[in-house]
């Protein structure tokens, strides 16, 4: 028996899955029977998760785990080799798995993924596997100049057209929104985001701005028509750079926001404000230290700076499928580490604020775009695609409900600047 | 002449200062005629400190220092011996020296100290040798449970009486205060302080909360009187354990309110809210750990938690003289070591918002009402102890007003409960 198993990863592989994601019953009658050990995997899986609240579902039918239990959810298991892939590394292979349709959720995929998500933190043994996988197999990729430009190319120049389909209609925001009345649309929650960040900042007419990652440039065109700023902004996909000229032009912004094709690390002159919303994830950790530098450069005296960033609560590596397949490079830090931006130029940091549920929220809005789009998002691309961005959208809205991830935006100065508000009242004036 | 230095250190000093701290002609006559290396030293201190806006005048009446540059106050050195010392450790020993009467302040005190402050902060050199300095011969006192109480007697047991002719006369804070209008008085910004930290709390009728380090007791008194929760509160002053107690049995609120003489580190009991303000700088760094045990403990599922502390924008030790002479085992943490406390047992973090400039503010209050009170406090003790307190008073607000010192209110839950606020809006609806 264990001999078939060895024999089973150099043999081709018997997938029971057809080209469109469909299950493929012909080859599913010549998988191997279901044996003592293919049941001994599944309940050890189980067993690492620390008795979580869904079974599997073996090829055979055959449901492994405490059916008396409450269940959120059966995973369907289609082929022994997805079976052994999942104990190799589950953070991994099952968004592979899944995304190609040898893995099957029955029931609320985000509600499968929240279970895991709680069972897995809480659950000795697969943390200590997972730290082991994490910090031995799975470094996210470095952040060098050439590479920062691949694995953003790899993310966001899939296609405006795209992203066009489920985020907010109206500054395609792809960053977390602000929901102080949780019923609210995307579209004025991501107004109501960029409108918290500004205040944060007291922009004042004249002030000039610089962003850093500014993905379609919705910010800035924001900043520029409703505060009276002037904003350079830097982003390295080229897509997004196309898009944010074509709409600051079609609004007659382009004398007030300039869209630089360039990194961060290159940014000069002198700003009144530092801003940066969503990028601080994908600079890697070896880089504060550089970036810390590119904000001292440029930052006037009483200088405000912002930074919205994913975060944990404390240090631990991205979700290795995630870092793999969706976000190469991406490291959210703890608080902990972002101070290595913060301390090595003594910048003082005013209000931290972490809006966790928000991001939820925000991906739930996306998550139910994303489905009401999904047959042209098939055409577009194919049916794993689809599988693979769904998981992705409904595994983040479990990382943010569980508290795996969490969301900081972390207002900060130079430490001599006294020209501080004497409360943060004028955040909220008009909520 | 450097073998006179030599001598100087085995004789018995000829100090011009009288028991009152008045300068003693007499004696000063005696004193070495001022020479080339006494010039040398001052020049070496004004270098040193970057040639900072005040000069020194010796005990010959010489003024050392570019008397061409704006001054904004003149530093009075009495005896060659007091010069020695200030080029020994200046940190250290100018707070000695000037509670003796033996240097003097001619101007505005707290100018002259904000210009020390900003000097020594852009000042390389003096830089250098403050770090190996406060490195090698100021290592706080360890906070062990006996030395903690021998720390906390050391200030807090000074006497009820004192703290009661210069603090607020409601509450009894000896805390930052919270100024959102900048002219409220005292006693207006420590009940906006108290009420700030109840609604970060979102404090509930009926909640069990427990306070670390209570003070006088005024904010567990507030919080029963205006939320109607119930709260014990922990203290290793005997003093104010005692005020405390009284203070609540004569406004009704005794069984609201349970003061205890015990260490924090003996918490025991489960609570809805953990609040902790003014004690963390008095902690030290080596309990961060066991603090984060007591309130993992101690702390329901979905439970809030504050802790209010003078921080610093990166670590550093506190002044040498205060560590010794003022608050001994006193450590004001930075963000990133404030969070060995959150990220043990996965605590979130929800806000973070810094008061530096409201501390500052705070002092010139506390600082106004000593002045007025200052003949009667000399009586109770004596005129070092007025000289001292005033320059720890004085120095506190330049450390506040030249961002050497923050404050910190620092809001946490476990990283579990989604039970949380959609905005901060809460906390300013009477404002």
């Amino acid at each position: 028996m264990e001999k078939d198993i060895q024999k089973n990863k150099t043999v081709p592989l018997n997938i029971p899955v057809l080209a469109n994601g469909d299950y493929n019953a012909d080859v599913a009658e010549a998988l191997p029977r279901v044996s003592a050990l293919h049941r001994w995997i599944a309940r050890k899986l189980l067993d690492m998760l620390g008795d979580p609240p869904f079974t599997f579902v073996l090829w055979n039918g055959e449901e492994i785990g405490s059916s008396a239990a409450f269940r959120i959810a059966r995973v369907r298991i289609h082929d022994n080799e997805a079976l052994h892939q999942l104990l190799l590394n589950p953070a991994l292979h099952f968004g592979d798995l899944y995304s190609v349709g040898r893995v099957d959720v029955d029931g609320d995929l985000v509600g499968f993924l929240e279970a895991a998500y709680r069972a897995s933190a809480s659950a000795t043994k697969f943390h200590k596997l997972k730290t082991i996988q994490t910090h031995l197999l799975n470094r996210p990729r470095q952040n060098h100049l050439a590479d920062s430009r691949a694995n953003i190319h790899h993310h966001y120049d899939i296609g405006n057209e795209f992203y066009e389909l489920w985020l907010d209609r109206e500054a395609m925001q792809y960053t977390c929104a602000y929901f102080p009345s949780p019923d609210m649309t995307i579209e004025e929650a991501q107004r109501a985001k960029m409108d918290h960040v500004c205040r944060k900042l007291r922009l004042k007419p004249g002030d000039r701005v610089v962003e850093a990652g500014c993905g379609w440039g919705g910010l800035a065109r924001h900043m520029a028509r409703h505060y009276g700023v002037t904003v350079s902004s830097y982003n390295i996909s080229h897509q997004q750079i196309l898009y944010a000229r074509e709409r600051a032009r079609a609004e007659g912004l382009e004398n007030k926001v300039e869209y630089v094709e360039d990194d961060y690390r290159n940014i000069s002159g002198g700003f009144d404000v530092f801003v940066s919303v969503g990028m601080l994830e994908h600079v890697g950790r070896d880089n504060y230290a550089v970036l810390a530098e590119v904000i001292h450069r440029c930052l006037t005296p009483n200088g405000r700076g912002l930074i919205h960033s994913i975060g944990r609560n404390r240090p631990e590596l991205m979700n290795a499928w995630i870092e793999k397949r969706i976000f190469p490079g991406a490291y959210p830090p703890s608080l902990r580490e972002m101070m290595d931006i913060f301390e090595p130029h003594e910048f003082s940091v005013l209000d931290v604020e972490n809006l966790r549920l928000h991001y939820a929220k925000t991906l739930e809005r996306w998550l139910a775009r994303f489905d009401q789009n999904e047959a042209m998002i098939e055409t577009m691309y194919d049916r794993a695609f689809v599988r693979a961005w769904r998981l992705y959208l409904a595994g983040s809205i479990a990382a943010f409900t569980t508290g795996s991830l969490q969301l900081f935006q972390v207002v900060f100065t130079r430490g001599t600047n006294n020209d501080l508000p004497w409360s943060r009242a004028h955040l909220y004036h008009e909520e």
